[in-house]
């Protein structure tokens, strides 16, 4: 496996899972991130697919007073070696994203440290992604993970309050933004504060903090995929069912999200095996929803 | 019904079924747009939408060697009303979209047409949606069926073989194209003349070729569905045999997408207008040859 042949990890990866979302369309008493999936809480397979890959050294989870209990309690029960700290968020997503900035620049996080910042309404996200985001922080200061558009993206006006199309960029130029988000250290933060002093300030997204504010950082595209789905509404339950049974069914998926070794031989052939029954599931899930 | 309550229309509303595809990765022997949902080819659940809307006087189909004989086959099965030509399209969407405007041309469809260009692949193109194009032409001379991205959009360019992200547009301002696409016909007929000209011309989008060509020409967003999806691949076939269930089970849907839904007498009037129509058309095209 790939972790094999790297080098013992010389800087901290640190992964931020932001669970201070009130989303509670679909149950009132129990914001989405504590909802369960496959019988697990979806904050905590966002946590596992960091807490379990081992080129993740730490873990610090975002919350709010609504969730924070419940988020201890599940945390200790499960007793995730690498969650160090459980921080308070804030209103918007990028109050949250800097709640946790500030609390690893108070806790002395090295400048170059690698930070992976997810979505934890994410909860399927796949080990390669993972995986593509700390290497690729190794040639850049930026990268996100991201699936190309299959439809055709246009960007519009608004004019006189409908909306016109402005431009239609290359398709294979489009792509639709997923989780993680991985910077190094110092360039999120130094971001954030350029951002901060604008008053015109109001991304929702990480990366675009960095490509508004610091314009001359590229930002490397890591390549995401379908079953990194952001569960929203209630209409994306069947499929992240689906997906979870898939994950708890398939001793590949089980072993690749587990800190235990596959052998190398049979692993690539189960792999693919799972590949096509995890497409299969999808393509059954994706009917379900209709 | 909200078409009962228009004007008698004063200019043709022709619908422009595009066919002409190759797609065969999941039937090497069926090109995709043949390929049955819910019983039926693709190729009529898009035929069709149009031919049972009362506002769409007239279609034609694009057609590729290896489809014509099958589709002329399926057109005089059904006995499709409305269709009066299946026109030969060519290697690219763009030369098929360009083989049914010298056709339209050629049979002296006014400059003032209404045209709704649309994939015979999305065979579940919501009847709203066909008339918030005939309506938005009222307004605009370019409008298209599109729906809000839920996902955070990503624009890149290529760096050493790397995307990189180049700019984060605003999400309420990001669009994933469906069809139809609908234009009057003087207008995506001078944008086509001008992309013609241009040795770097390479559309994958007729609104893209009017955004491009014509930048003065707004081009107005009409709203769209996720169940006007494009089939593409084997994957997407579970949610269109949903989205077919559904359309076949319910009476209304059922109506609106059979020529029944027409009150008898009027209908026969409109075939006969149609009819007249057509020869007209096909005697001035005829004439144009000489």
């Amino acid at each position: 496996m790939s972790q094999r042949e790297h080098a013992p990890q010389s800087v901290p990866v640190v992964a931020v899972v932001l669970a201070a979302g009130f989303g509670t369309r679909f149950d009132p008493d129990n914001p989405k991130q504590l909802v369960s999936v496959g019988g697990k809480p979806i904050v905590c397979w966002s946590i596992e697919a960091f807490d379990s890959n081992p080129r993740v050294s730490d873990v610090i989870v975002v919350v709010n007073p609504a969730v924070r209990d419940a988020v201890e309690r599940l945390v200790d029960r499960a007793g995730y070696p690498k969650v160090r700290m459980i921080v308070d968020g804030g209103r918007e997503r990028v109050d949250s994203t800097m709640a946790a900035l500030d609390a690893l620049a108070a806790a002395g996080i090295p400048a170059d440290a690698k930070i992976l910042i997810h979505d934890s309404v994410r909860p399927f996200v796949e080990r390669e992604s993972v995986d593509g985001c700390i290497d690729a922080l190794d040639e850049f200061d930026a990268a996100t993970v991201a699936l190309a558009s299959t439809d055709t993206i246009l960007l519009t006006q608004d004019r006189d309050g409908r909306e016109i199309v402005s431009r239609v960029p290359d398709r294979p130029h489009t792509f639709r933004a997923q989780t993680p988000q991985a910077f190094r250290f110092a360039t999120i933060r130094r971001a954030y504060e350029r951002a901060a002093v604008d008053p015109s300030f109001h991304p929702t997204d990480d990366t675009r903090v960095v490509v508004d504010y610091l314009p001359a950082t590229p930002v490397a595209v890591v390549a995401g995929s379908e079953s990194n789905l952001k569960i929203t509404t209630l209409a994306d339950m069947p499929l992240a069912e689906r997906i979870a049974a898939a994950r708890l069914g398939e001793p590949t998926a089980a072993a690749t999200t587990a800190a235990t070794a596959v052998p190398a031989v049979p692993s690539d052939m189960a792999k693919e095996e799972a590949r096509a029954r995890m497409h299969a599931m999808l393509a059954q899930a994706a009917a379900q929803l209709h």
